[in-house]
């Protein structure tokens, strides 16, 4: 058995944004994809570690910004790699609430999606979080991030990723 | 609202074979994902009309066959647009059987995960399956699909998958 197998799965590179007692998180994520068309279901998978899961838990609603593929590596960091117990991430990013209340993060932003929690499932140190589609847009035509790009670039994969080996 | 947002979420293309009572089934996903690094959770999403969910239904395991770039429409075609029930699928194809007992597709397949289903969600058109790795390889190193570079490919997408729009 070679579990570097599983590096052979593709995703996308993401923040998942939420917000609870009005303080807002925001985590990078690339376990994010579509579950159902009809209607049109979406997931995010979180580490329990961390404080974007607590919200999401809390106030059962999420964004997800589908960051570019020249997102810097920087921002990637802010968001990846230091918790939002901490510091506030959102300080000096550009930003706007949607529908659910949920900040979404427009920097780096290729498209977002704002989702309304309906199931949670438990995996292990992650929770999978379910939910509808309550608002969607495409900001601009840039290519967007893959993971696979980002490991090229050398970015490194905190201990709390679905996909640490 | 645009729904075309949903189409900058990342995914690969993968074969996703089973069995039950003797019958082999094989579909093309998308939807393939790691879930949690400790313990090892892979997750699939299959449609409930599809033959394959039937038998990893019942036969609780899957293997994941991550399809190389280059592999023909055709292929996709013989796995994605034709049901199990109606002919047999792997006619043809290299494979070999699992330590689970399902056949795992080894053409145009760049790695394989083999499966054992512990877990799975009610997703309204489909079923997410949820399981331990029991195996996992990598066959070469060809670049893999993705499911950007089979829509640029101008391949089809079924009414029964998950990004349907």
């Amino acid at each position: 058995m070679n579990p570097e197998a599983l590096y052979k799965i593709s995703y996308g590179l993401y923040v998942v944004s939420s917000v609870k007692d009005g303080r807002f998180s925001g985590q990078i994520a690339n376990t994010v994809f579509q579950l159902s068309s009809d209607p049109i279901l979406i997931a995010a998978c979180l580490n329990k570690k961390n404080f974007t899961n607590e919200c999401v838990s809390e106030t059962k609603a999420f964004s997800i910004s589908v960051l570019a593929k020249d997102t810097p590596m920087q921002f990637i960091g802010r968001f990846g790699f230091r918790s939002g117990r901490e510091f506030d991430k959102f300080e000096g990013v550009n930003y706007k609430i949607g529908k659910t209340g949920v900040p979404i993060v427009l920097d780096n932003t290729v498209a977002y999606i704002e989702v309304r929690v309906r199931d949670a499932m438990d995996a292990s140190t992650h929770t999978l979080f379910v939910g509808e589609v309550v608002d969607a847009e495409i900001l601009n035509d840039k290519e967007v991030m893959t993971y696979d790009h980002y490991r090229i670039m050398k970015g490194r994969t905190p201990k709390t990723a679905t996909v640490y080996l």
